[in-house]
Protein backbone atom coordinates (compact mmCIF):
# COMPACT_ATOMS: atom_id res chain seq x y z
CA UNK A 1 0.00 0.00 0.00
CA UNK A 2 1.33 3.38 -0.97
CA UNK A 3 -0.16 6.03 1.26
CA UNK A 4 0.31 9.67 0.64
CA UNK A 5 -0.47 12.78 2.69
CA UNK A 6 -0.86 16.42 0.98
CA UNK A 7 -1.72 19.69 2.33
CA UNK A 8 -0.48 23.14 2.62
CA UNK A 9 2.58 23.58 5.23
CA UNK A 10 1.15 23.52 8.82
CA UNK A 11 -1.45 21.47 8.24
CA UNK A 12 -0.59 18.42 10.58
CA UNK A 13 1.34 15.91 7.46
CA UNK A 14 4.41 15.41 10.47
CA UNK A 15 1.82 14.74 13.27
CA UNK A 16 -0.15 12.41 11.42
CA UNK A 17 2.86 10.55 9.76
CA UNK A 18 4.15 9.51 13.51
CA UNK A 19 -0.02 8.85 14.67
CA UNK A 20 -0.25 6.25 11.80
CA UNK A 21 3.16 4.53 12.09
CA UNK A 22 2.39 4.29 15.97
CA UNK A 23 -1.55 3.34 14.95
CA UNK A 24 -0.21 0.71 12.35
CA UNK A 25 1.86 -0.77 14.34
CA UNK A 26 -0.20 -1.61 17.07
CA UNK A 27 -1.69 -3.19 13.70
CA UNK A 28 1.18 -5.27 13.32
CA UNK A 29 2.25 -3.55 9.97
CA UNK A 30 5.50 -1.84 9.92
CA UNK A 31 5.22 1.22 7.48
CA UNK A 32 8.15 3.32 5.72
CA UNK A 33 7.36 6.82 7.08
CA UNK A 34 9.15 9.10 4.41
CA UNK A 35 8.87 12.70 3.03
CA UNK A 36 9.80 14.63 -0.40
CA UNK A 37 11.27 16.52 -0.60
CA UNK A 38 14.11 15.24 0.82
CA UNK A 39 13.44 11.57 1.58
CA UNK A 40 17.00 10.21 0.38
CA UNK A 41 20.76 11.55 0.70
CA UNK A 42 20.84 13.61 -1.98
CA UNK A 43 17.01 14.88 -1.62
CA UNK A 44 18.24 15.81 1.72
CA UNK A 45 20.41 18.34 0.22
CA UNK A 46 17.79 19.40 -2.61
CA UNK A 47 15.27 19.92 0.60
CA UNK A 48 17.92 22.48 2.16
CA UNK A 49 18.33 24.37 -1.82
CA UNK A 50 14.37 24.31 -2.13
CA UNK A 51 13.11 25.43 1.32
CA UNK A 52 15.97 27.64 2.52
CA UNK A 53 13.94 31.47 2.46
CA UNK A 54 16.93 33.46 1.15
CA UNK A 55 17.24 31.47 -2.26
CA UNK A 56 15.75 32.99 -5.56
CA UNK A 57 14.76 30.29 -7.59
CA UNK A 58 12.20 30.53 -11.23
CA UNK A 59 9.07 28.46 -10.77
CA UNK A 60 10.94 25.36 -13.61
CA UNK A 61 14.03 25.56 -11.77
CA UNK A 62 11.86 24.48 -8.44
CA UNK A 63 10.01 21.87 -10.34
CA UNK A 64 12.90 20.17 -12.42
CA UNK A 65 14.73 19.86 -8.79
CA UNK A 66 11.18 18.58 -6.90
CA UNK A 67 11.56 16.29 -9.63
CA UNK A 68 14.95 15.38 -9.55
CA UNK A 69 14.33 14.66 -5.75
CA UNK A 70 11.13 12.72 -6.51
CA UNK A 71 13.06 10.32 -9.30
CA UNK A 72 15.81 9.20 -6.54
CA UNK A 73 12.94 8.47 -3.83
CA UNK A 74 10.54 6.51 -5.92
CA UNK A 75 13.35 4.42 -7.53
CA UNK A 76 15.70 4.05 -4.66
CA UNK A 77 13.20 4.27 -1.48
CA UNK A 78 9.23 4.53 -2.58
CA UNK A 79 9.41 1.31 -5.54
CA UNK A 80 12.01 -1.06 -3.67
CA UNK A 81 9.89 -0.81 -0.16
CA UNK A 82 6.06 -1.25 -2.14
CA UNK A 83 7.97 -4.31 -4.19
CA UNK A 84 9.29 -5.70 -0.84
CA UNK A 85 5.73 -6.09 0.74
CA UNK A 86 6.21 -3.00 3.05
CA UNK A 87 3.67 -0.07 3.20
CA UNK A 88 5.26 3.41 2.42
CA UNK A 89 2.89 6.43 4.00
CA UNK A 90 5.05 9.76 2.23
CA UNK A 91 4.37 13.30 3.03
CA UNK A 92 3.92 14.92 -0.27
CA UNK A 93 4.20 13.28 -3.81
CA UNK A 94 3.11 14.47 -7.20
CA UNK A 95 0.02 16.17 -6.44
CA UNK A 96 2.22 18.92 -4.37
CA UNK A 97 4.28 19.71 -7.38
CA UNK A 98 0.81 20.06 -9.97
CA UNK A 99 -0.57 21.80 -6.98
CA UNK A 100 2.47 23.99 -6.20
CA UNK A 101 5.04 24.97 -8.86
CA UNK A 102 2.15 23.67 -11.83
CA UNK A 103 -0.76 25.84 -11.06
CA UNK A 104 0.36 27.93 -8.44
CA UNK A 105 3.50 29.12 -9.59
CA UNK A 106 1.79 29.09 -12.56
CA UNK A 107 3.83 26.79 -15.22
CA UNK A 108 0.57 24.63 -16.21
CA UNK A 109 -0.60 21.36 -14.78
CA UNK A 110 0.72 19.66 -17.97
CA UNK A 111 4.39 19.94 -17.77
CA UNK A 112 3.97 18.87 -14.25
CA UNK A 113 2.09 16.04 -15.10
CA UNK A 114 4.55 15.15 -17.80
CA UNK A 115 7.92 15.30 -15.70
CA UNK A 116 6.57 13.88 -12.88
CA UNK A 117 5.06 10.60 -15.16
CA UNK A 118 9.06 10.46 -16.22
CA UNK A 119 10.08 10.54 -13.07
CA UNK A 120 7.92 7.83 -11.21
CA UNK A 121 7.21 5.43 -13.72
CA UNK A 122 3.89 6.37 -13.63
CA UNK A 123 3.90 5.01 -10.15
CA UNK A 124 0.83 6.15 -8.37
CA UNK A 125 -0.58 6.42 -4.71
CA UNK A 126 -3.12 3.72 -3.76
CA UNK A 127 -4.88 6.08 -0.95
CA UNK A 128 -3.91 10.10 -0.82
CA UNK A 129 -5.30 11.77 1.90
CA UNK A 130 -5.64 16.10 1.62
CA UNK A 131 -5.24 17.74 5.41
CA UNK A 132 -7.60 20.63 4.23
CA UNK A 133 -7.03 24.08 5.93
CA UNK A 134 -9.02 27.36 5.13
CA UNK A 135 -5.77 29.19 3.68
CA UNK A 136 -6.26 31.94 6.20
CA UNK A 137 -5.60 29.52 8.75
CA UNK A 138 -2.24 27.72 7.17
CA UNK A 139 -0.77 30.87 6.77
CA UNK A 140 -1.58 32.33 9.92
CA UNK A 141 -0.01 28.48 11.63
CA UNK A 142 3.20 28.67 9.94
CA UNK A 143 5.49 30.49 12.73
CA UNK A 144 9.42 30.09 11.21
CA UNK A 145 8.74 30.94 7.27
CA UNK A 146 10.62 28.79 5.15
CA UNK A 147 10.73 29.67 0.91
CA UNK A 148 7.07 28.13 0.93
CA UNK A 149 5.32 29.83 3.77
CA UNK A 150 6.64 33.13 3.03
CA UNK A 151 4.42 33.28 -0.43
CA UNK A 152 1.65 35.56 0.93
CA UNK A 153 -1.69 34.30 1.87
CA UNK A 154 -3.36 34.59 -2.10
CA UNK A 155 -0.37 31.61 -2.99
CA UNK A 156 -2.00 29.34 -0.21
CA UNK A 157 -5.29 30.15 -1.69
CA UNK A 158 -4.03 29.03 -4.89
CA UNK A 159 -2.80 25.88 -3.65
CA UNK A 160 -5.55 24.78 -1.83
CA UNK A 161 -8.19 25.40 -5.07
CA UNK A 162 -5.52 23.72 -7.09
CA UNK A 163 -5.22 20.95 -4.21
CA UNK A 164 -9.14 20.33 -4.11
CA UNK A 165 -9.71 20.44 -8.13
CA UNK A 166 -6.81 17.79 -8.85
CA UNK A 167 -8.33 15.79 -6.11
CA UNK A 168 -11.51 15.84 -7.69
CA UNK A 169 -10.43 13.24 -10.04
CA UNK A 170 -8.54 10.90 -8.41
CA UNK A 171 -9.18 7.51 -7.30
CA UNK A 172 -8.47 6.93 -3.40
CA UNK A 173 -8.60 10.81 -3.01
CA UNK A 174 -10.17 11.83 0.17
CA UNK A 175 -9.98 15.24 1.94
CA UNK A 176 -9.98 15.06 5.38
CA UNK A 177 -10.67 18.12 7.59
CA UNK A 178 -7.30 19.36 9.49
CA UNK A 179 -8.78 21.86 11.59
CA UNK A 180 -9.72 18.44 13.48
CA UNK A 181 -7.76 17.28 16.49
CA UNK A 182 -5.20 15.40 15.36
CA UNK A 183 -6.32 12.09 16.68
CA UNK A 184 -9.50 12.53 15.15
CA UNK A 185 -7.70 13.16 11.80
CA UNK A 186 -6.22 10.53 12.16
CA UNK A 187 -9.34 7.51 12.47
CA UNK A 188 -10.64 9.51 9.54
CA UNK A 189 -7.62 8.40 7.58
CA UNK A 190 -7.16 4.59 9.27
CA UNK A 191 -11.02 4.32 8.78
CA UNK A 192 -10.28 4.69 5.14
CA UNK A 193 -7.58 2.26 5.02
CA UNK A 194 -7.53 -1.15 4.78
CA UNK A 195 -6.41 -2.24 8.21
CA UNK A 196 -8.63 -4.64 10.09
CA UNK B 1 27.44 36.47 -30.79
CA UNK B 2 26.52 32.84 -28.30
CA UNK B 3 29.92 30.79 -27.80
CA UNK B 4 29.61 27.60 -26.65
CA UNK B 5 32.77 25.16 -26.02
CA UNK B 6 31.90 21.68 -25.66
CA UNK B 7 34.21 18.51 -25.11
CA UNK B 8 35.43 16.07 -22.66
CA UNK B 9 37.06 16.85 -19.33
CA UNK B 10 40.19 18.16 -19.89
CA UNK B 11 40.24 19.20 -23.13
CA UNK B 12 41.12 22.76 -22.57
CA UNK B 13 37.65 24.45 -22.32
CA UNK B 14 38.78 26.75 -19.21
CA UNK B 15 42.41 27.59 -20.82
CA UNK B 16 40.21 28.65 -24.25
CA UNK B 17 37.56 30.88 -21.77
CA UNK B 18 40.57 32.16 -20.78
CA UNK B 19 42.75 32.66 -24.44
CA UNK B 20 39.32 33.71 -25.95
CA UNK B 21 38.42 36.38 -23.13
CA UNK B 22 41.79 38.26 -23.82
CA UNK B 23 42.39 37.85 -27.24
CA UNK B 24 38.40 39.59 -27.90
CA UNK B 25 39.54 41.88 -25.07
CA UNK B 26 42.71 43.52 -27.39
CA UNK B 27 39.28 43.50 -29.87
CA UNK B 28 37.59 45.47 -27.64
CA UNK B 29 34.86 42.98 -27.06
CA UNK B 30 34.32 42.35 -23.30
CA UNK B 31 32.50 39.21 -23.42
CA UNK B 32 31.01 37.86 -20.35
CA UNK B 33 33.16 34.29 -19.78
CA UNK B 34 30.40 31.81 -17.90
CA UNK B 35 30.02 28.04 -17.80
CA UNK B 36 27.58 24.97 -16.83
CA UNK B 37 27.09 23.79 -14.50
CA UNK B 38 27.47 26.55 -12.16
CA UNK B 39 27.21 29.59 -13.67
CA UNK B 40 24.58 31.29 -11.02
CA UNK B 41 24.69 31.06 -7.31
CA UNK B 42 22.07 28.26 -7.05
CA UNK B 43 24.38 26.69 -9.90
CA UNK B 44 27.40 26.78 -8.28
CA UNK B 45 25.79 24.27 -5.16
CA UNK B 46 24.04 21.85 -8.02
CA UNK B 47 27.39 21.75 -9.59
CA UNK B 48 29.04 20.78 -6.57
CA UNK B 49 26.11 18.04 -5.85
CA UNK B 50 26.77 17.01 -9.70
CA UNK B 51 30.77 16.78 -9.39
CA UNK B 52 31.60 14.98 -6.29
CA UNK B 53 32.99 11.51 -6.67
CA UNK B 54 31.57 10.58 -3.55
CA UNK B 55 27.92 11.17 -4.54
CA UNK B 56 25.41 8.14 -6.31
CA UNK B 57 22.60 9.81 -8.30
CA UNK B 58 20.59 8.00 -11.29
CA UNK B 59 21.29 9.19 -14.81
CA UNK B 60 17.35 11.03 -14.81
CA UNK B 61 18.08 12.36 -11.81
CA UNK B 62 21.34 13.99 -13.26
CA UNK B 63 19.98 15.19 -16.64
CA UNK B 64 17.06 17.14 -14.37
CA UNK B 65 19.77 18.54 -11.95
CA UNK B 66 21.75 19.87 -15.32
CA UNK B 67 18.70 21.00 -16.37
CA UNK B 68 17.82 23.02 -13.58
CA UNK B 69 20.99 24.65 -13.62
CA UNK B 70 20.45 25.26 -17.49
CA UNK B 71 17.71 26.82 -17.02
CA UNK B 72 18.49 29.13 -14.07
CA UNK B 73 21.91 30.28 -15.96
CA UNK B 74 20.38 30.82 -19.40
CA UNK B 75 17.32 33.53 -17.74
CA UNK B 76 19.70 34.94 -14.95
CA UNK B 77 22.54 35.32 -17.18
CA UNK B 78 22.64 34.28 -20.52
CA UNK B 79 20.09 36.01 -22.33
CA UNK B 80 19.95 39.46 -20.36
CA UNK B 81 23.86 39.21 -21.40
CA UNK B 82 22.79 38.46 -24.80
CA UNK B 83 19.68 40.88 -25.20
CA UNK B 84 22.28 43.50 -23.60
CA UNK B 85 24.63 43.16 -27.19
CA UNK B 86 27.19 41.37 -24.88
CA UNK B 87 29.34 38.61 -26.27
CA UNK B 88 28.79 35.11 -24.51
CA UNK B 89 31.14 32.54 -24.19
CA UNK B 90 30.21 29.25 -22.22
CA UNK B 91 31.88 26.38 -21.27
CA UNK B 92 29.18 23.71 -22.10
CA UNK B 93 25.51 23.80 -23.02
CA UNK B 94 22.96 21.94 -24.10
CA UNK B 95 25.05 19.32 -26.10
CA UNK B 96 26.97 18.74 -22.83
CA UNK B 97 23.30 17.34 -21.89
CA UNK B 98 22.22 15.17 -24.78
CA UNK B 99 26.00 13.90 -25.19
CA UNK B 100 26.68 12.73 -21.36
CA UNK B 101 22.93 12.21 -19.93
CA UNK B 102 20.99 11.58 -22.92
CA UNK B 103 23.61 9.14 -25.30
CA UNK B 104 26.21 8.20 -22.83
CA UNK B 105 23.87 6.69 -19.68
CA UNK B 106 21.33 6.22 -22.12
CA UNK B 107 18.51 7.51 -21.36
CA UNK B 108 17.77 8.91 -24.89
CA UNK B 109 18.75 11.66 -27.03
CA UNK B 110 15.22 12.39 -27.09
CA UNK B 111 14.18 13.33 -23.30
CA UNK B 112 17.79 15.36 -22.83
CA UNK B 113 16.42 17.01 -26.58
CA UNK B 114 13.05 17.67 -24.67
CA UNK B 115 13.67 18.76 -21.25
CA UNK B 116 16.37 20.99 -22.70
CA UNK B 117 14.18 22.50 -24.78
CA UNK B 118 12.06 23.80 -22.06
CA UNK B 119 14.83 25.01 -19.98
CA UNK B 120 16.31 27.25 -22.82
CA UNK B 121 13.02 28.42 -24.18
CA UNK B 122 14.83 27.18 -27.36
CA UNK B 123 17.64 29.27 -27.02
CA UNK B 124 20.79 27.97 -29.34
CA UNK B 125 24.63 28.90 -29.51
CA UNK B 126 25.64 30.96 -32.88
CA UNK B 127 28.72 28.75 -32.73
CA UNK B 128 29.69 25.54 -31.13
CA UNK B 129 33.22 24.39 -31.23
CA UNK B 130 34.06 21.09 -29.73
CA UNK B 131 37.47 20.80 -28.52
CA UNK B 132 38.43 17.02 -29.47
CA UNK B 133 40.58 14.88 -28.01
CA UNK B 134 41.10 10.68 -28.33
CA UNK B 135 39.35 9.26 -25.44
CA UNK B 136 42.47 6.90 -24.36
CA UNK B 137 44.03 10.95 -24.28
CA UNK B 138 41.40 12.60 -22.53
CA UNK B 139 41.42 9.69 -20.24
CA UNK B 140 45.55 9.68 -19.30
CA UNK B 141 44.88 13.43 -19.20
CA UNK B 142 42.11 13.68 -16.48
CA UNK B 143 44.58 13.48 -12.93
CA UNK B 144 42.00 14.30 -9.93
CA UNK B 145 38.55 12.62 -10.89
CA UNK B 146 35.56 14.29 -10.43
CA UNK B 147 32.18 12.00 -10.52
CA UNK B 148 32.46 11.89 -14.54
CA UNK B 149 35.98 12.08 -14.68
CA UNK B 150 36.11 8.70 -12.56
CA UNK B 151 33.89 6.92 -15.21
CA UNK B 152 36.15 4.58 -17.17
CA UNK B 153 37.74 4.67 -20.94
CA UNK B 154 34.78 3.39 -22.46
CA UNK B 155 32.47 5.89 -21.06
CA UNK B 156 35.05 8.86 -22.54
CA UNK B 157 34.86 6.76 -26.18
CA UNK B 158 30.77 6.53 -25.61
CA UNK B 159 30.67 10.42 -25.31
CA UNK B 160 33.55 11.54 -27.68
CA UNK B 161 31.03 9.67 -30.50
CA UNK B 162 27.73 11.07 -29.15
CA UNK B 163 29.47 14.59 -29.70
CA UNK B 164 30.55 13.98 -33.57
CA UNK B 165 27.03 12.75 -34.05
CA UNK B 166 25.19 15.59 -32.56
CA UNK B 167 27.74 17.84 -34.35
CA UNK B 168 27.04 16.47 -37.67
CA UNK B 169 23.56 17.97 -37.93
CA UNK B 170 23.96 21.49 -36.31
CA UNK B 171 24.94 24.92 -38.39
CA UNK B 172 27.43 26.77 -36.61
CA UNK B 173 29.42 23.75 -35.06
CA UNK B 174 33.39 23.12 -35.78
CA UNK B 175 35.38 19.81 -34.80
CA UNK B 176 38.57 21.72 -32.98
CA UNK B 177 41.93 19.63 -32.67
CA UNK B 178 42.57 19.66 -29.16
CA UNK B 179 45.98 17.72 -28.98
CA UNK B 180 47.12 21.31 -30.60
CA UNK B 181 48.86 23.39 -28.39
CA UNK B 182 46.19 26.12 -26.73
CA UNK B 183 47.57 29.10 -28.56
CA UNK B 184 47.08 27.07 -32.14
CA UNK B 185 43.68 26.32 -30.82
CA UNK B 186 42.22 29.46 -30.06
CA UNK B 187 43.81 30.72 -33.36
CA UNK B 188 41.16 27.95 -35.17
CA UNK B 189 38.25 28.99 -33.03
CA UNK B 190 39.07 33.19 -33.50
CA UNK B 191 39.36 32.01 -37.14
CA UNK B 192 35.88 31.23 -37.72
CA UNK B 193 34.21 33.72 -35.17
CA UNK B 194 33.05 37.20 -36.96
CA UNK B 195 35.47 39.53 -35.41
CA UNK B 196 37.63 41.91 -37.20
Amino acid sequence: MFVVLEGPDASGKSTQLKLLDEALRQKRIAPLITREPGGTELGAELRELLLSPSRKMRPLTELLLMVADRHEHVEEVIRPSLDAGRWVICSRYVLSSVAYQGIARGLGAQIAMQLNDAATGGLAADYTFLLDLPPELAYERTGQRDRFEGEGLDFYAKVRSAYLELLGSRPGAYVIDATLPPEEVCRSILARLPVP
